[in-house]
């Protein structure tokens, strides 16, 4: 199948793994090209003009928000920011009438963040606007899933043929979801580490191979991912203490060492430093992490650009 | 008097008890036209660029703030939101000086929600820019009323003769009182229902008929307007509990068939479906609360371009 | 040096001590052709079309924050606003990390303000994007002191020569200290008086003069700078009681009449109105207090400009 077939006009984006290895290709293709418009002294396409994008946010977030929201404005799109603390959702209005009320007001795409797993195919279901999923519960963050990919084939060039480590609380992470879907589809052979606790059962099950110790996982990565180990869920006590945690899954410089020369380190952010990751080796020249937020503008730009406008080319014109 | 005599220019919106019936036929009309707008495919109308409009929310809201701001935004003006959590309020300032720091900066509209009956009068009193009334206690929302009337004209033609049932909690909605003054104007007959406690002593004064049994009020009507229960009320001891609420005046499939058959279903929302409204008939064939939704954004634009613009045609040449 | 040579183009605006007089004249020039715009029916001038600016709040603000949203707006720029309350800080991100990500979104301008003293210093080392220092801590608030500058040379012509009585909290005050360096750099001779417990110590070393006595600072007294009292400082026991400060330091009609006749009330707000000032000299002929907000946001839009396109001159053609 030729890339030109592919479309994502008017699909809701909802995770990686119902999405095509072909999809995917288009996204990163197109994310190249809004990666040039950042790096323009005017960051402004009219691509999206007369267009209404809503970041409708049940749980909080920095960077995924204001990522969307400055993708939008790039592109010449209006962003509306609804978020928990303000919402009708404090009065105990439901999330399908939430969405409804959205949707009655006209706007083409609705960026959703809730707590549920599977709330952002509800929200498919229940309207018409484009739903962009930024993190359904611990089901999957696409976004961060294809910007992920993004950086791997900045750095590596291809995807396929890589082994890719990641580290941390896979059981409760979104962001492994993704990234195990798209990397497997693209090729890559994809090892997970973690506490025992942390990992979910029949997780081999999807093709990937699981590792009790994170130096296994590490051992000749081309590509080592860790994770935001997230404080409150130690209180639940599945989680090991925080100096324990560190000591055995922290991922630092001789742990690092065991991977590839160039192997390249990531973390989705905001990260704990000195728990699941070494300040020094965070700001270190393996570090891609800094690049994977400027990828994960260029590839929201891009998710915008193709749902609503289709085909493979933009335009960037003033 | 011919509506081209009309013109609502620079003229605050506080509430519809003073607003004229000619004064809300140019509105409406003129909201007809904005919809037009929204159903496009490019949802911007250069007509209020250079236009700085504030939100000024003392009170928690999503649907109406974002209306507002999505409203403003099609028009090509620049929209800022005030909320409480976030302001000065919580320094100690008083109203006044907030207003009048919001007048400094030189914006053109002050969308102001406050928990206080008559604050909007106050700060049409104050400061220069105009004010439109987003809600004031439980005084007026005259956007509500006017999206309302909007509602009804575009499924029922016209407005005068019809008859129009309002339930629920009479005596703290604002949404009641503007719906009360303006379908009058309008030529409507107006009907109550609601618990003892919930109904403004000598409100029948106004022109309205009161009935303390629900099916009464339903009777025959054209229109049911269902209000929504605030739970935070209950605490105060005026009302019935919730379940013996939902049994004598929520409205289900049984009281609806009193009216008459092809009568229009309304809510202001967020509801509290199963209590004043039964989930069945929220979205049944007979409900026009999504479109209420759309229509309000309507209205809104409508609102800032007369307020701005005035006359009585708007230009959406792109 | 004539103004010509000087230029803000890429400088960070952390503070006034270190900016010289020519840089302050050229921002307060600057200014006076931005309130042009403010002034005009149509508030949109494109100079900073493609431009992105972050308002990195880590504090409350309603009128900083607002005013530099309408500035960079009405120069065409997108503004971003992050506030603490919904930022990845609550889940323990560092400032330098928050600071990393909004960088690496290829935003120009992060206006921040932050509780802690030196943190806009430690920002200009982290990133490249201009910072603005919108507050940090007790230490500077630069726009601050350059809109009073502008409002006093607005009334009173010059500010050389000048007598500036400035009363109230100077040790905590971040308004003073910026007001201290700018005014003296134009040549007026400051004077400050508040509480004993509030003065830092040594503060004569930088030229001014200290009086325990407030009758002595505004004795014919120019200008009379009012700081707010901060409330919750008087928990920490360095207070007089709300009463008896108001007795002893409270400027009203009779202090007032110590100064100059012609002598111009200030205050940066929002005023605890009856505590640190009297209600009906705030609003009295004398008082420049809203004049300063319009000030604000002119001196706003000159800092955005010069530090993005540097020049002296602005183009506001539409």
């Amino acid at each position: 199948m030729s890339k030109a077939q592919v479309s994502l006009r008017n699909k809701d984006i909802l995770g990686l793994e119902m999405m095509s290895a072909d999809e995917m290709d288009l996204i990163l293709d197109t994310a190249k090209e809004m990666k040039n418009i950042i790096d323009r002294d005017i960051k402004k396409a009219p691509t999206l003009r007369g267009k209404a994008i809503v970041n409708l946010f049940f749980e909080n977030s920095t960077r995924t928000r204001t990522s969307f929201e400055l993708a939008g404005k790039y592109l010449g799109a209006d962003v509306i920011n609804i978020s928990t603390s303000s919402s009708s959702v404090t009065k105990g209005e439901s999330l399908r009438d939430t969405l409804l009320t959205v949707e009655a007001m006209g706007v083409d795409i609705i960026v959703m963040r809730h707590e549920a797993e599977g709330s952002s195919q509800y929200a498919a279901n229940a309207v018409k606007p484009v739903i962009i999923n930024a993190g359904d519960g611990a089901h999957e963050h696409p976004t961060q899933g294809l910007l992920d990919m993004f950086t791997i084939k900045q750095y590596k060039g291809e995807i396929a043929g890589l082994k890719v480590a990641i580290v941390g609380d896979i059981l409760h992470s979104r962001v492994a979801r993704s990234n195990i879907w798209g990397l497997q589809k693209m090729g890559a052979e994809v090892h997970l580490a973690g506490p025992q606790t942390l990992l979910p059962r029949d997780i081999e099950n999807v093709g990937v191979k699981v590792h009790n110790r994170v130096e296994d996982a590490l051992d000749q990565a081309d590509v080592v991912n860790v994770l935001r180990i997230q404080r409150e869920r130690q209180k639940k006590g599945l989680f090991p203490s925080a100096r324990e945690y560190a000591r055995l899954f922290g991922v630092n410089t001789d742990r690092l060492a065991l991977a590839k020369p160039d192997a390249l380190l990531m973390h989705p952010g905001p990260m704990n430093r000195g728990l699941e990751i070494a300040p020094d080796i965070a700001y270190g020249e393996q570090s891609a992490i800094q690049e994977q937020v400027k990828n994960g503008l260029a590839v929201r730009m891009a998710l915008l650009f193709l749902v609503l406008m289709g085909g493979t080319r933009i335009e960037t014109a003033n």
